[in-house]
């Protein structure tokens, strides 16, 4: 690899002033965007984006998914390209940094080593995925799923959203359904910088997170049915009451979580309660459980665990409870080269960073699959994030690109 | 009193069979009945009803709240009557015997003193109180409510159901908005026989419950507050989930019906989780809370024990939690002399009884504030009630007849 020279440092308010003008595409009143997949406002964005591209220099292409691709030439050319890349699309009331930040820090990057007159031996390749979010066109995370072979192009491209359009329409539509292949392309490394999209960054006063990997998922209805009763008539021991059984099940996988602490997370984001009628004892009630770990031993064991809490609270109470898996995603770990030249970066920077596990998920995800990945977080003020209010400091901004812009030198030449 | 024949049955087959006759009204292919109030169903019933009533010698007479009274002379008729009855209104997939039951048993009295030439010196009245269920006209037991007056008339008549036809227009339409004022009539006693809707009968296999009064009752909805996060990067330390406020403060109200065993009634009826999304950390929660007691005392107690448990699991939690009372019932206790009179009635058939106390409404509830009121329950299969399913057996019901003849003959003499 090159020296890199103790001084170089990305323009940030470049960056900065980019972020702001890309932020008034689908510009909130509350200071939010809303910017979601295919709409106007997301080809407004991916305009704004490919004409700076074009005018740092680099080669725009776009996939048969949409998926725009920015490349800067490197000094071996036929080399495999690094990728430096996240989204312009928002949730319906997003924020200003989720996505967009990561695309356009890659351009800065780009366009700070056309300043210092910096070549790489590797290509570069700025990289706006498509409907990262999932918000408009269900499932997520499709333009990165379909490079990386997790989705089919046919699927992606036949997801209609509430209206019944079509991506394939809305792609051809906003004039961003290119003839490229998907996929193909010769990944050397790929980077994403993100917003953390959680408060550990903040509440460890951290300027980086160094990303290891993505929690593992797993995605549970669980269905306790009772007995439907009257209130007022039945004594408490002649119930089948389901709720009673919700509740301890609660508790115990709380105290799951505990066990396995700090990493592990569980999350009860729905309770439906049937017939749902104030004075009638409910038949039946189901609960959304998603438990989280960066460990798939430990992930394991966890749903080990719940599986046998539900049996033990259900059965002796006279219940039955039915688990049904709803989504398992293993844990993702990046790649030790990746991870090791932000590392690097950090300690060049003298930045205060930590280690830290992705807890949602992000294209990297998917782009891990079929080449080394490695992620950077900064913090956002909250850790509020698909919201109108999300923030982060212009420091944290401008530190991140330059952690991205160390880290990428480091890969692109080795 | 007069002595009673040691042989006074009422005629069993009749009773039978006019409830057979009844539930033809309204049968729904599952063997149950849908009589909603004031519906063409509910007016056929009325009109075979008040046929037989005729038939048996009574005066009908309808007042303005569309209750109906059939009345037979006493010996000294300027005397207070004593009431027999229920309603003929079911919910839309009701039971054959809820409130029905009641009424015919009251005509069955009447009958066989008809029969028997038994004549009382104060005149009967059978009754069948209009809109009980309260499932198509929102309150419930409004016929009873304006008679006692805890309803206004006025109040009760511009009740509209769901495609906005009122109770006064319904009335009408059917034939039965009657003359008379409501409420005017004197009432030396009131009796109704009702199936017990609850399975405590049947477990202890008990053929009569002499019913003590009815249950207390709170209702509330309890709201949580905590703060709306991602499942995903948001450590459980760093977490307001009002999930967990919730269960923990659900197990401790078990706790408390448990310390107030066995009377004490709690039921969660409803649960709503806002924003309900499965990966969202919720940001509030609404539990629907049913606390019912017999006893005002332990009423108060368990209400004061509640707003201390939701205060001591929400506030260390970083959880705000505000209950709001729905509505509140006291609790009620019949008559000494109608409960004497019951177990009188009991003893002398050498039935198998026990005291209970009701836990839902019923007409006996209102009138129990103006006049000296007793209820009798018979058991009804697995407690199924406001069911098709509903079902009492041929015994039962005419074990409960006559206990009702017994305790109306020993309080018309007195």
């Amino acid at each position: 690899m090159k020296d890199i020279p103790d001084d170089l440092r990305i323009n940030g308010e470049r960056l900065l002033a980019r972020l702001s003008e890309m932020a008034r595409i689908g510009a909130t009143p509350k200071g939010g965007v809303s910017r979601l997949a295919l709409t106007d406002e997301d080809k407004a964005a991916r305009d704004l984006f490919t004409k700076w591209c074009r005018a740092a220099g680099c080669t725009v292409t776009v996939d048969q998914v949409g998926n725009i691709f920015a490349r800067r030439i490197g000094t071996q050319d036929d080399l495999a390209s690094v990728f430096l890349g996240s989204h312009l699309d928002s949730q319906p009331t997003g924020g200003r940094f989720d996505g967009v930040y990561g695309v356009l820090a890659g351009l800065e990057v780009i366009e700070t080593m056309n300043d210092r007159g910096i070549s790489t031996k590797h290509p570069l390749e700025v990289v706006s995925w498509t409907s990262e979010e999932g918000a408009r066109f269900s499932p997520a995370m499709v333009g990165s799923g379909v490079f990386a072979g997790v989705f089919e192009l046919g699927y992606v491209l036949s997801r209609a959203d509430k209206d019944g359009l079509t991506l394939r329409d809305e792609l051809k539509r906003i004039g961003y359904a290119g003839e490229e292949p998907v996929g193909g392309r010769q990944v050397r490394a790929a980077f994403e910088l993100h917003i953390e999209q959680g408060p550990i960054l903040e509440a460890e006063k951290v300027t980086i997170g160094v990303v290891s990997g993505v929690q593992g998922l797993l995605w549970y209805d669980l269905v306790i049915k009772g007995q439907e009763a009257h209130a007022g008539p039945t004594p408490m021991q002649l119930r089948r009451d389901p709720v009673a059984g919700l509740s301890s099940i609660i508790q115990k996988i709380y105290i799951l979580a505990e066990e396995n602490a700090p990493h592990a997370r569980v999350t009860f984001g729905d309770i439906k309660v049937e017939p749902g009628s104030r004075n009638t004892v409910p038949g039946r009630v189901t609960l959304a459980i998603d438990l989280r770990h960066p460990d798939p031993e430990v992930l394991d064991s966890m749903d080990r665990e719940l599986r046998s809490i539900v049996e033990s609270q259900c059965h002796p109470a006279g219940l039955t409870g039915k688990l049904e898996e709803v989504w398992y995603m293993p844990p993702v770990f990046f790649a030790p080269e990746c991870i090791s030249a932000i590392r690097g970066a950090v300690e060049g920077l003298g930045l205060p960073a930590m280690d830290i596990v992705s807890g949602a998920g992000h294209d990297a995800l998917y782009l891990s699959k079929v080449a080394p990945t490695g992620m950077i977080f900064i913090p956002c003020r909250g850790g509020l994030s698909h919201n109108e209010g999300e923030y982060a400091s212009p420091g944290d901004l401008i530190a991140g690109g330059n952690v991205l812009l160390r880290a990428v030198l480091e890969i692109a030449d080795s």
